[in-house]
């Protein structure tokens, strides 16, 4: 028997409290023993809850009760949860996490604590929600050097870019829908300027290259800034616009990674995911290119990926999970400014003058577009030559090409 | 130190000495030890080999070497690979296999045995190519109860498909391009007759539904019949034709598994999977929708798959990876012919006459068809329930549509 306690009874929280229950047979058929939920950490009160008996509010009765095996922790944020992420590694419990803050601020910290203590710390939810991805990335490619790791990783956003491309709704009015939907928060800041993103394509980039990369490391640009002009351009060359994070590993073991709004060919995977879903693509060096597709959000689906952790920490309690990076250093970190891309970009002017700045570019059309205004492709450049090649010219987007 | 025997120098076998060579620091580095290729074993000669000092003509020196610890089994077939598979796993060897027919005509008692003898016998190779699917399936979805597995499942009906589709080309001038271009064998039987599918569900619904379940229960189906107009009439309403294995959970526990062309909507991600690229799609009752995309076929991405489990068990040769479903049982297999879908029908007739025959249709146009053809989508029903609709009508084709 293994006993579970929950951090915080929000929507991933009873999410899992809920999955543990509807699949408990299933559940211990797969880990070999019954896995059972014995507390719930929460301030608030839930007379009414099917698990009304499981509720504590001193964290302390779980981090003393040696009774308990693993500790999920859904609190979100970077305070409390790591504190008592901390406490309950340090007591010799396995931590199971929903948590993309606090892995990409303190993974490397407590990945240590909890070898050291010889427990697990698992976070597969963090990333991509129900989509298996984290594990995938580390076993099942074990035997690759992975060369790229990149995604739509925000599910929110990728919601208002799908309802700009498909029902030509502005930005605000598909934010405002999401909202109305619940798919965006009342402030929707971490999601529409990609720190969401941010986060997860750190998690991703330290378990594809083995270093940590801090959220502050990489350049993050969201998606506030895109118009229904610049859909429709897309559109009109075969792209559509997503919200990716990227991180490449460079020369000398270096490690590149942003979040930016970019121009996916249709020819791309990447581009058939619409609406909530996420979608992750990494590239190896043996198996090429793979990808992963599902809901990146939600109750059932983070869930899911929540108690696959636990299941796999409770068919053995004694043998850890390996699962460790190295900690991160600032000098390892590449900037993306060195990458070369093919650009979009939206300007007013003419085309002889775009011509005669840029060089070699491919005319774009959209109707109902100003007279003053034009749209291109360009060659491949960095953002440097771009920027200095724009200079003289009144730049209204751009937004890079995925090649 | 971990020693590994590879059975059999074809492509897969060769990809995975090559795959343990290049990338041999960072798998040292992931198994936390040494993977060394010690022996291949072959009947030809390969005197010109990098690994010439590994060959060997005879089983019975793998078998009778304790220091060998884990056996890849890449011969094919179900006769010297059954009987090598056996020995090595009676020898206390951890074997990893890439052999689909294998496993789907011996899993259970290849597993059992493993499980005897404490060792892992694994085989993500076998399902999707270096795509990773079957631990992702088993571990991070271990806390869903899976209602149905599907997929494009072989490379080659998919590419002939895309070639169909893409550049207008008839069945038989794809599938020569196929052979040109080294994606389809001399004798494509396996593949396009659906085998090769119908293999890879037996394996996939043996792991999603706990039980094993062999090709001869599963009803299966080919490309063969499939004509540009029925591509054209798909294409003219939104659809692709993709071939599909699926597995379904029935009432009472039942399965049901099939292999057949679909008609699939351009809504449904596994309409964009082209060329030889596989996807296999799970619906459980946590995640819902998730997706496993890639390169389902290839010298490395199925050695990168091999490798995975190889250096899964290298980890730890010690503890065996519980991988285990019950033995087959034909009374707990159902017939596709209890499923309803909507059909695409080609028939010689007139719309009046489908109408009357078969109800509400929605009919469906292509440039450049005989005066006497027809085309409709009907409404959701059962194979038996078409068939007796259509008997009085001359049927060109009846392909299901994926709801």
């Amino acid at each position: 028997m293994v006993n579970v306690a929950i951090l915080g009874f929000g929507t991933v929280g009873s999410g899992v409290a809920d999955v543990l229950t509807m699949n408990r047979d299933l559940i211990r058929q797969r880990a070999g023993k019954e896995v059972a939920l014995k507390y719930i950490l929460d301030v608030r009160e839930f007379p009414d809850s099917p698990y009304k008996d499981c509720f504590v509010k001193d964290f302390s009765v779980i981090e003393n009760d040696p009774e308990v095996d693993v500790v999920v922790e859904t609190i979100g944020g970077a305070t409390v949860a790591l504190d008592f992420t901390r406490r309950a590694l340090a007591a010799g419990k396995s931590v199971v996490s929903s948590n993309k803050e606090l892995v990409a601020t303190h993974g490397y910290e407590l990945l240590q604590l909890a070898a050291e203590k010889g427990v697990s710390y698992l976070f597969e939810a963090s990333v991509g929600g129900g989509i298996p991805v984290l594990r995938p990335l580390t076993n099942c490619l074990a035997g690759n050097e992975l060369s790229e790791v990149r995604g739509i990783l925000n599910g929110t956003t990728n919601y208002i870019l799908t309802r700009m491309i498909r029902a030509g709704l502005s930005f605000d009015q598909a934010l405002k829908e999401a909202q109305d939907n619940g798919y965006a928060e009342r402030d929707p800041s971490a999601d529409i300027e990609g720190h969401d993103a941010c986060r997860k394509i750190c998690i991703l980039a330290a378990l594809a290259f083995g270093r940590h990369v801090y959220p502050q490391w990489v350049p993050t640009q969201g998606i506030t800034a895109i118009t229904l002009a610049d859909v429709d351009y897309a559109n009109s060359c075969g792209y559509k616009i997503k919200l990716l994070g990227r991180a490449l590993k460079m020369d000398d073991d270096k490690v590149c990674a942003y979040v930016a709004p970019h121009l996916v060919s249709g020819e791309n995977p990447l581009s058939g995911v619409e609406d909530v879903f996420n979608a992750i693509a990494a590239t190896g060096n043996a198996v090429g290119d793979v990808m992963f597709y599902g809901r990146g959000a939600g109750k059932l689906p983070t869930a899911s990926a929540v108690v696959g952790d636990v299941v796999d920490i409770a068919k053995d309690v004694t043998a850890p999970k390996r699962n460790q990076w190295a900690a991160g250093d600032e000098a390892m970190i590449q900037s993306p400014d060195c990458l070369s891309f093919r650009w979009y970009v939206r300007a007013n002017g003419t085309m002889d003058a775009a011509r005669s700045a840029v060089g070699d570019i491919t005319p774009l059309a959209r109707s109902g577009a100003p007279a003053s205004e034009i749209a291109f492709l360009t060659e491949s450049m960095t953002q440097a030559q771009l920027n200095s090649k724009l200079a003289g010219m009144e730049v209204l987007s751009s937004i890079r090409v995925l090649g």
